[in-house]
């Protein structure tokens, strides 16, 4: 049964707590819930980790690679200023879709520009927490197309 | 039932013919077949159209107000030029999602502005085909908390 | 007695219809009604017209060289895109008014630039629909000058 | 009887001395005359002023809160530099209509953008002397409107 | 016999019209026959075509595919805008030449850009309609080469 | 009584030990002593923190909504970088006061732009550890008049 | 007694009247009589004025260095345009403090930029009236150590 | 006898008091009487004014096309902000000789552009007061040369 | 019988020994025999040159006034950078066709501006050494037609 | 004996199993090995030290003033970002020599910029993990130049 | 007597002999005569040069350090593009004027930047030939004044 | 014995003469032997060359390909200018270590783009002349494994 490595960036521990009109009332244990529910659904085991630090969060990607079989990113603030998780992304070798609750396009124009997507297989964004179901859905059409082909 | 109208903007009655590595070897009337079955699925009804011409698409965007419940588009190159579809969906008053077959931050720089985003719900790109499945997905959960909402 | 060519470019076909605090209640039929009513009490007749086409809108404005005197144009969205109309309008040899129904210079940035200005004789904008009825009494003016001068 | 305050800004004072091929032989006095005799036929009092001091001009702009229901702003150079006009305008809750002689679109790309528009109501730019009849028209309609609405 | 598909774009249809000063006084219908001859010398077959639509420009490269084994192009004003354009052109997969009458470079620095450039063989650009003769001896060449490699 | 939350960026522990010539001979305990001081005599409780980790600053500033009534953050070098520290304090709901120990505007340019200054209430920068106190003094004014509010 | 200038830019004669819900109900009376409180309690005397002339600014910063022994200043909309005071100010030889009721980093880009902040000791913004008070206490402060330094 | 205004802009009524190091310790009277004397000995009268008004050096650009037969301007700060001083120059007809004290392209970068080069007939900057004998001894030859052309 | 100059820039003397994959087996003097045949078959002497120089070029330049009729330049990388070749062209008073052995629109940035072009007739360029012989034919043309003209 | 601190940002972690066709096969273990046989044979002892973090960079780079000669430091990604990198090197009074592995300047443009090339000595990248030793040879060098000098 | 090296860039041995509209009748001997004739009554000695090769400028820039006391540079297009002759400029330690013919900043806007002007004690243009000879009273000035001080 | 080509461009030959404090007191003569000292102790052959033309930098490294096994490049000033040099070190296909004394990227903005950086192997800056060394070492390390693989 593959893995799915589901990573959340800075102030997403927060989530359900802050300006829940934009984010929603769900909080982080809710979202990780649902997505080892739907995980499950789809044959897929569902690794589900948040943290603040820029560091951490490029350890862990780097770990995917012998413990994951995908991996899905929602790196917050991180998205529009990390270069090390863009470099940490491209060495790892496994299917990456990027996710964001929210429509990062309609909001300030610093967050237009992301390291992740030059580096991921696909972008899900606008949808709140149904986008991590689609991006497990897309995920497993991945790992099933590649383990055929 | 719920009518989703499936717009496609230039070229992508080349798809299938054109660029296979890239695009895949489905042509239009498979990507509109499997678009169908899965819309059916969901309970919805699907209106699978493209053009080349960007004042068209414009006018099936207004007409949708009337003949359907949600909208999901791909408008192809229009996708970076065209003012007159960000405002033909403003006006339009339905949910909206983005599909990109390509993930469209991967391509050249000019291809990394869309005047889609900023009036649609959310965007979904670089799934190739399974993309619009993923969309039609997105749609009908948008629909079924606005029924209930 | 001179004929005004007035045209509309795309979207304009849902006045009255879209964003109606922004654009007011009158529909383009309204609009053609008042514009032929004060024409006419300024001595001119009026053929007023709209299409989301691009090339349409060149189409006419090529043709109005032959069959009209003047030349008030609200070309949308294509305002900020179209070196074509900006192209046709620089071969026409009538005298160009531009009309907006908003002021452009309040909204979103892309719509500060205006391929039109630059060979227009004139611009008016911000006025609603009354900008039209400004823009006929301006070409009157020039009209009667022209055949005086 | 309302009272409509029409400004000009510098070098204004110098028409029909300065480079009359482009601006006309009218001078100030006679554009004056001519729009007092507009204002009156429109029901309208017209206080008619020039000055090439930016910080007179914003006291005016100050000053027409209390004395004036409507304000026409020619403010020449100061259009593309003056932020204190800017602020003074968006402070003096009346009814502005920029209007310029020339078609500022067509001249050197620094008169292309202006600190006025963002806060008129309307522009009207390249009809000569005539451009200031037509703001009166325009702003008598807006106070007729405004005193039905 | 190869047949060359020679399109052109918006406002071409205007040529010995318009601003002849500038394009000269030979209309499209002689410079068509300037090509056929000039073609046929060079055991060519010329399908010779005008359009102001960007959407009837695409469909027709997107058939040269299947009828024709070179390309001319002179997109007009679609030049400096048109990606749906430089997205065909891509895919079709023929040489492809690009034409102007006039020197791009020597006017508006909007014209200077061209997304026709990135994906044709060579330019070549003001030498007037002689121009087009050049392009055909070119494309001659390129396919005699291709045939003998 | 209130807690004030000052937390302390990256290398602000070096206080006192680089560069003295600008910043000064007072190390990090001595600013926290006279930040102590003052609170008290504004009847404040202060807790001060310091660390060179950006996910550290980004989890206090998380925290403080529940553990502190205001907020006083110099940033250092992430004042510049950090859409993380951005986003955490737009969702902590509580004032927050941005100081800076040199007039960062005198200094390299990539030193102007403030991610903290948009979500702060106000900006203290140039006064040494005597902008500390200020920035004290105005956070107790405004408790005063929110609480009287 | 040492004497402080307090100098107010254009529009700021406006206070209390304009926009209120931003600025407050003060009047500029009132904040002189707040202002001249606390200099006196400081052991400050203070001379307050305000002017809608760029060139009388200049010229009270230029009679500064005979009458003052510390500035504070509010440009308003000369802070972001006038080269002027800048070098006005870079000659004066005193200690400059820079005041803003509002934090300017929270309002339109072109508020961002400041002539003054790289040629004053320090900033302080967003504070209302009450950073006037804040810069008092911190010119004193500097008074008090160039004393006795 | 010809006459030559000689004006300058704000803050050079400062001269010799200001940054001695940089300009020198020469007062605008020691500069005055420089002037007027080399004027002299050219044949030429000097008529030499300061001003901090932008509108005031515009009231007398404007006037010198009567009163004078050539102007030497140093604009101070206005240089690199002022339309309206450029827009009366280039209407005075005159020769006119732009002169700065300094070397300004060895300054800050925003003092690199100025408005009066565009509309003089030759620049002089970096050599001191000496600068303005140059620009007399100019002056002088071109009115000599335009006498006998 | 007139002279066509063929001035060839810096690296072009390595043509057929570097990238023989961009640039074909050709080499500089096999380019100068295709050349001179195909000069001689239209009636023109050509004098075909290479140099590393920028300076050497330019005289050879200024020198084409006397002892040409007309100019073919390759000018190589100098193309990007180099002003006083642009100069030296505008001065010549000859027609000039500006050629590129490969379509420099595909390449970097860099090389997407030329300081020739905007001082050219034409520009050829994509064609390999064939461009060579159609400036050769466009250049006899012109010339022709100037005789008659 | 001096010792000298090497210090490896973000991903380094992962040298010889990433990407080894550009890094090499050497792991991070081999490079310290390499470097410390090369610091011996200097005469220098060798620390090296590996972090995702970028406050840990910053704490060592804070700690080497006391415990090391000389800094050898290769970022990573945080080249490109880290203000906080950049503020503790300045002011950690070794000398400082920045290293890549690969050419920075022939990949993507974002890592064309570096914070730490302005303050350091000297900078060595593209020569794989032999950089490291020519960096130990440089830092050689300085250190007993300045024992002697 | 002290020697003053003049120098002239690319295309300036084309003088009276290009575009005499712009650049007068004058060819470069006539300028030289006159130079001299003006060095001697100044008590000057003057070596007067021209060279189309930026290596050669540079090498006589070098030279003048022990042959000359005063440099006068006219760079022709160089000023616009040579780094080498702003660093050897740099090098020389001698007083350097630039002087330019036409106004340059007039012209294009490349022409606007020069790297001649960030290392010169002063700039003079505008004046054509008269130009050289200010400058060489601007030398003699200096070198008096450096005698003495 | 392989043969290095070791270059240096325009103002080099002035090493030791201009700016000592930053270029140190070794002239080019002492900066030559030094190199081929330790050319000879690492078995290679050293040939030194200097020339302040562009033109001829171009050559000497198109001749090194049949001359040198490795080249290192010191262009000076053109390192910020040089399309040519850049073209033709990518077809000499030799190894190129770029060199500088200073560290370019402490000094002006200018200096911080090099065109030869994007075709070097790796870049050595900020050692003053033992740089030299070290490329002379990296280049033999090259140079043996490409012996051996």
């Amino acid at each position: 049964m593959p893995t799915v490595l589901i990573l959340n960036g800075p102030n997403l521990n927060m989530l359900g707590l802050r300006e829940p009109t934009i984010y929603g009332a769900e909080t982080l244990k809710d979202l990780e819930a649902r997505c080892c529910a739907r995980a499950e659904a789809l044959g897929l085991h569902c690794d589900f980790r948040q943290s603040n630090m820029e560091g951490e969060l490029v350890g862990w990607i780097q770990q995917a690679r012998d413990g994951a079989q995908g991996l899905i990113l929602n790196a917050g603030a991180y998205t529009h200023t990390s270069v090390a998780i863009h470099d940490a992304l491209r060495a790892c070798e496994l299917p990456v879709i990027e996710v964001h609750l929210s429509n990062i396009y309609k909001r300030e124009p610093f967050r237009h520009h992301s390291y992740v997507s030059a580096v991921a297989q696909g972008v899900i964004c606008g949808f709140g927490s149904h986008g991590y179901e689609l991006a497990l859905e897309a995920l497993a059409a991945i790992l099933n197309r590649n383990k055929k082909g």
